[in-house]
């Protein structure tokens, strides 16, 4: 449901890097909802490809995320959720001299597959059952 | 139009593979509109850089879909389309031992330009010529 | 804030163009807003892995932008940008023999974070001084 694009400099994280910080982003989805939905794509960008303020920058790591399974009630979880995610990449990031930036889109719950099934609404007997076994099956529930 | 960006394992399809998703796919759109709209990009992902779960994953399909030319009328429209994308999808994921997640974005059809042409509105004498003749040209009315 | 995603041949910009090409596109918001904000990505696509219409193609650059920082406040706003838009991408695409097509998705403002600040409103105080010294830092007003 969330899937995180990171685009990062070459060599900016190493396959531990990848595994630990893919690990704690999961966490945070996975407090509410099936740990599977979390999809991150790592992809190493060129200095020379990666343009801030109109200049080639191989310092910056620049992340896009799309929510599709849940939406922000308000600003205030909004905001709990963005404070959370930056903590946990600090010291990838900051930490390491890297600039970083991201921004969240939400996208209709609905138009939304996994393996041909349809996700269950948040919060039911199924999504609960998937979240325990940590992979998509029929639905017992509309 | 729509534009598929499908993240797909190294070596997961063949060349042949691709040009026969993609005309299928571009077959569910030129039903109705002119088939240039739909873009396909395959990005092959190494499964030290696609995580699901907390997980590095080489078997793993992940595609999104931006449609801008229509938005779906109602939800019963979007399982039309989601079941026959499905469909189509499943001798190239399923039954290659893939597991698949895809999600649909809708963005503003004003928002949208073709060759510095603004497309035309959704099923008018514009939009038919351009599907006719399957490239864009001047539009004759607003 | 804006992000915009280049997919384009390999081999069809130079260094120089992309940075001519990224310099006149952060130029665009740079007369509104701090021009660090403006991301570009550019990504080759082999013509094998770029459909449009059903098939590969090596002669297309298809591009997205992300809005976060403003929104288009009407219709004829957003023609005047994409119009700006086309006449800076002509001599890079069509004077050179490429088809091309973009559309732009607006994404909300309050989910973006820039090195773990939540950028300033537009046209305040604090935007102003981040667009004179070209980063960011923290805000003085909410």
């Amino acid at each position: 449901m969330p899937l995180w694009t990171v685009y990062h400099p070459p060599g900016a994280f190493s396959d531990d890097d990848k595994a630990e910080l893919a690990d704690k982003i999961t966490d945070i989805y996975g407090a509410v909802m099936p740990r599977f939905y979390v999809g991150i794509v790592f992809q190493a960008v060129e200095p020379g490809n990666l343009y801030i303020g109109g200049k080639p920058n191989g310092k910056f790591v620049r992340m896009v995320m799309e929510h599709i399974a849940r939406s922000f009630p308000d600003i205030a979880a909004s905001r709990r959720f963005i404070d959370r995610a930056n903590t946990i990449l600090k010291p990838f990031v900051a930490d390491r001299g890297y600039d970083w930036e991201f921004h969240i889109d939400e996208t209709p719950f609905d138009y939304w597959s996994i393996n041909g099934h349809y996700p269950p609404k948040p919060d039911t007997e199924d999504e609960r059952r998937w979240r325990e076994e940590n992979r998509p099956s029929a639905r017992t529930h509309d």
